[in-house]
């Protein structure tokens, strides 16, 4: 039911009794106008500059049709521009669409009426801030940037030698899409770049550069419907395959019978282990960043040689093989002489494959080719899956530069963000046609409206190895909860962290924390990162290996448990690792958190983000809580735990269909 | 004469043959619109942040008015806003000036036609760059920042500890004007934040932050009659009292007797000394950033105890004795319990003293209110000219933050920019009112338009005591020249630099450097720098004091010439240190150097920049040079001379009135 109300000064948009627009001279719905911006890349982080030529205020408006779900508004200023704004209610959502737009209008700053005491969430993957009020939020794919906080030390350095310390906003999964803790989602159906700002108390100002098809608002009665019709409309995950939780995804790299050896021994140690993640099967080259990999989609015969076989054997043994996939082909690769001559590659404006991309001999595959998707998809279905790998990390997805030509004839500007979605809908594809959904996973990094719907599964990236709050272990936190409120419910992170740049080092104590961490997320993962040798790995003493081992256990006993989080995630959008708010509506005190979450309903997560730390302050909401490792009770309220390594403070909710699963976890070795 | 030329799509406005506006619906000449902006003040350093309304291009127009010495034009956009704008032949200038300005407007984009192969000077006092062509280049007063480069250490840490790091336009004097190589000027009377952007091949946009009364465009034949005539617009200043020329002005503190102890060694030494500057005269405060300033201004009794006395006998040897000022009293001083009572202090918005404009306490003085004017000039003509003093440092100027709230009722936003040129022109008055133009000096920091017509001197500030290319030695060069080209040309700098921050000590190498170059600049002036324990001093050890005083005897040397330099300034605007473009116009080479200039018409002056360097690369127009060191002659073109320790590069002019004088500098020992 959509109602106009007008008092003169006012012009009112009611949905459904909820007041999503409120039209004034000086606080307009709607300014259009038009720009230009000069987008700077450097393997894949982005320096945007715009210069605005025009933004005119609609001022004026008409209302040309008024019915029960159907209201047409003619936004205007003095006849310099005109737009007709439809507000149509389509499956109980209010959709806003824009008619009639004037030509040479590429910029629109639409505004959501904010409501009093908002707190507001998603925009994709945020690793440094959780709510959004208060913010402005630019909404560009890019690298995630290295230490990510212009105040500190490591993100000058990567500023200065790389262009790459990125800042508390750039993401590689950025989404238009919020969810308001007033109970409505909005999301814009658009992939130019935005800026949505939450800094005003009286409205949500979304800044689109273009003139967007259409704005989404759904109001409903609780955070979970929100999220249950949010996922009804940009689409859910699938659940994982069954074997994912019988262990860790261990990533070990150097060919077959290096890993070979090091599974042997961390399986002597009592890891469980379900699949062995190789990023080099296609074999690797050495930069200056640290290993890299060599950019040809097959596997390589003398690191791996006979693969298949090997693949076979280990799956005798329960053991998965995992591979690696991105967006790039290496051009001292084979595939790209076929690739190149059959112009599957992304041009430049003279029609040659565009190189500088990326700081390798790599170019980008153009997925507005319909040929090229086809052809990669095959590469997929017969170099990775057919030779009996079960997943791999399906790398990048942020570097298409904005000045790149592609095959389809749509902008670049446009295609940039569109871009990490189609790449996760062709191998989401290949999976499908190769009839192994439920089988064989594959793991996102880069994302965008669309990957929600195509992805299986979301990885956070590279952080760094430390303790920093926008890079290191704690900054995935934020990035899970907003991933599963902008409607991705399931990711993890490589154990560990990454990035091993300037001298920081991973530490045996970060990756004990960070491995306990991920015993209570819905995938635990190891990366050796890209400079291994400088890094602590999961087997570089016995006692993190026994600590690993032990949290391997811990996960693996909860499979019951996780294996019904994800399948409320795939059923309902409810996300595996959630922000505890969408189930105690009422407690405020719940906004403030960013470092704690539900693990599905009914475990609570505090993980120890800080270093030499051994104890936590965590907050509990209502209801009845036991602390898993002394079965201590506690309610409401602040408390400070103690968490020596190992005992990552968790907490079960009393009366839980879990709760003999969840006592059984203080027994584990 | 002014014509106006229309051929259906471009509206050009040509005066005297130069086509000033080139008008079309694509690069319409003006914008209006409105918008807010966020001003965070951090001890002078501003973070601005705009939100921006309204641009609207004015693409309509309707010639009203067609005479030769005046032409009316209404530019509008379907009628949402017109603004009729007069463009008026005065005094051989075209002034541009803007009538009916709607209401509400706060912004506007003013588009002059660039030229082919332009470039551009000015805008002030510029540290980083030169040539502003292809700059985007904001206008508002500001501390100059420490380290002033993104990619810099020294900038990040002050930036982390203090907000206090700069960037490359940041600076105290910055000014609406800039002057083309075409051969004309063009100021804006306004001072409200505003942008010139330099960067686009077909206009200059100059951003204004309101609708501004009055653009001046003045195109003559020569550089030399642009600068002629920009400073008999915007004024010019007075030649220097006739002692300045005697010797260096020394820098040092302490009270009297440690002062005069080391005035007596240096004069043992050799060094030609003509005045003590003492900024501590009033008394100090030791706090976190080194040695202050205790902000009352009379003179300190128990420091320097019957200061008149001492002045009257240093006078009568043939020194003078400079104090020192600033905007700010000190809370906690006798002056700031009348100025109180009075009103005389700047307010917040409630009516209060405005407190925190400065990390230390300390208050602003209210220029706006004639009575604060008044008083704080009669303390100046009592307690500075009545004791004696020649002279003193204006200090500061730059602090006035944009929600303080004035006398006058006018805005912060409007007055911050007004603040230092108001502050000069308190001083000329009391100077002139006390009858001592000619024979007092004061040299200020801050500037803006009127700074020109009211200091006497300017320093060139607070540069780091290092050979950063941003905020060292080499720093001072551009900001000279820029000023130069702004109507401001007599300045000079602290020698030596002045800030010692985060274990950044001032070396012998770079005081001897910089006392070198002193010597070929209006006037030398020392300053011990904000921390002088840490800092290389003139008198530090035996060679530095004798490197100094031959530097001081070569000074004294060129006093005829300098006087001549000088006068030439005041009577023609013609800067003492000037961009030797103005003599070589035909010469393009010219525009690609920064840190070399002209000391008049006849030295040409490359200082060595460099640490560890002993040689230096530099570029002669044509005409015949001879290198002042060897006597060797040089031609047009770049040459790499030698340049040990006191033999900066320094060339006269074959068949220079002064070329005796020139040929005697080499024998001064």
């Amino acid at each position: 039911m959509i109602k106009v109300k007008e008092d003169g000064k006012l012009l009112v948009i009611d949905f459904n009794g909820f007041e999503i627009v409120k039209h004034s001279n000086e606080i307009p719905f709607l300014h259009v106008g038009s720009g230009t911006a000069n987008y700077d890349m450097l393997n894949g982080n982005f320096e945007i500059e715009e210069h605005l030529n025009e933004k005119i205020a609609l001022t004026d408006y008409t209302v040309l049709e008024e019915k029960a779900t159907s209201v047409k508004v003619k936004f205007s200023r003095n006849e310099v521009y005109a737009v007709t704004v439809n507000f149509t209610e389509v499956d109980g959502r209010l959709h806003i669409d824009f008619q009639e737009k004037p030509k040479g209008l590429n910029r629109s700053w639409i505004k959501i009426a904010a409501q009093e005491n908002e707190h507001i969430y998603g925009c994709g993957e945020q690793f440094s801030e959780l709510d959004l009020k208060g913010k402005k939020v630019p909404l560009w794919v890019s690298e995630q940037g290295v230490g990510r906080n212009k105040k500190d030390y490591l993100t000058f350095q990567a500023d200065v030698h790389a262009g790459a310390g990125g800042d508390w906003y750039t993401t590689y999964y950025p989404q238009p899409t919020f969810v308001s803790s007033k109970n409505y989602w909005c999301h814009v159906e658009d992939s130019h770049y935005m800026e949505f700002d939450f800094r005003n108390d009286l409205y949500h100002e979304l800044c689109v550069w273009s003139i967007p098809s259409k704005v989404i608002i759904s109001k409903k009665n609780t955070a979970l419907e929100v999220l249950e019709d949010l996922t009804a409309y940009l689409g859910r995950q699938p659940e994982l395959p069954d074997w994912s939780y019988d262990g860790v995804w261990l990533g070990l790299q150097g060919g077959t019978e290096t890993v070979l050896k090091k599974l042997e021994n961390a399986q002597n140690h009592g890891l469980k282990v379900v699949a062995l993640w190789c990023q080099d099967w296609e074999g690797k080259r050495i930069t200056d960043f640290g290993k890299r990999l060599f950019w040809n989609w097959e596997y390589h015969k003398e690191m791996y040689p006979d693969l298949p076989q090997t693949i076979k054997e280990l799956n005798e043994k329960g053991i998965k093989f995992l591979g690696y996939i991105n967006t790039f082909l290496a051009t001292d690769g084979e595939m790209y002489k076929e690739a190149t001559k059959k112009g599957y590659i992304v041009k430049d404006n003279e029609g040659k494959d565009y190189e500088g991309a990326k700081d390798m001999p790599a170019v980008l595959m153009d997925f507005t080719n319909p040929e090229a998707v086809n052809w990669i998809k095959n590469i997929i279905k017969e170099n990775m899956i057919g030779i009996g790998l079960s997943g791999w990390m399906c790398d990048f997805g942020e570097y298409l530069p904005t000045d790149a030509v592609l095959y389809s004839g749509e902008s670049a500007e446009s295609y940039h963000n569109k871009y990490p979605a189609e790449w996760a809908k062709i191998n989401r594809e290949a999976v499908e046609e190769a009839g192994k959904l439920g089988e064989v996973v594959f793991f996102t990094r880069a994302g965008y409206t669309g990957t929600s719907r195509y992805s299986l599964l979301m990885w956070a990236g590279d952080q760094t190895v430390n303790w920093s709050l926008d890079d290191g272990l704690a900054s995935v936190i934020p990035a899970a909860l907003s991933l599963g409120m902008s409607g991705f419910g399931i990711s993890h992170s490589d154990i560990g962290g990454y990035t091993s740049l300037y001298g920081v080092k991973r530490t045996k104590e970060l990756f004990m924390r960070w491995a306990e961490m991920a015993a209570f997320t819905p995938v635990m993962r190891t990366h050796e990162g890209n400079r291994p040798d400088d890094c602590w790995q999961f087997d570089s003493d016995e006692e993190t290996l026994l600590h690993f081992a032990k949290m391997s256990k811990i996960y693996t006993h909860l499979k019951p448990y996780i294996k019904d989080v994800v399948k409320e995630n795939a059923e309902k959008g409810i996300p595996a690792q959630r922000h505890p708010y969408i189930h105690y509506e009422n407690d405020e005190e719940l906004h403030k958190l960013k470092y704690q979450y539900l693990f599905g309903r009914d475990l609570m997560v505090a993980p120890v983000y800080e270093e030499n730390k051994t104890s936590r302050k965590l907050y509990l909401p209502e209801d009845n809580w036991i602390h898993v490792w002394t079965g201590k009770e506690y309610g409401k309220g602040y408390h400070e735990v103690e968490a020596p390594l190992g005992e990552i403070p968790v907490f079960y909710r009393k009366g839980s269909q879990y709760e003999d699963l969840f006592k059984q976890i203080a027994d584990i070795k």
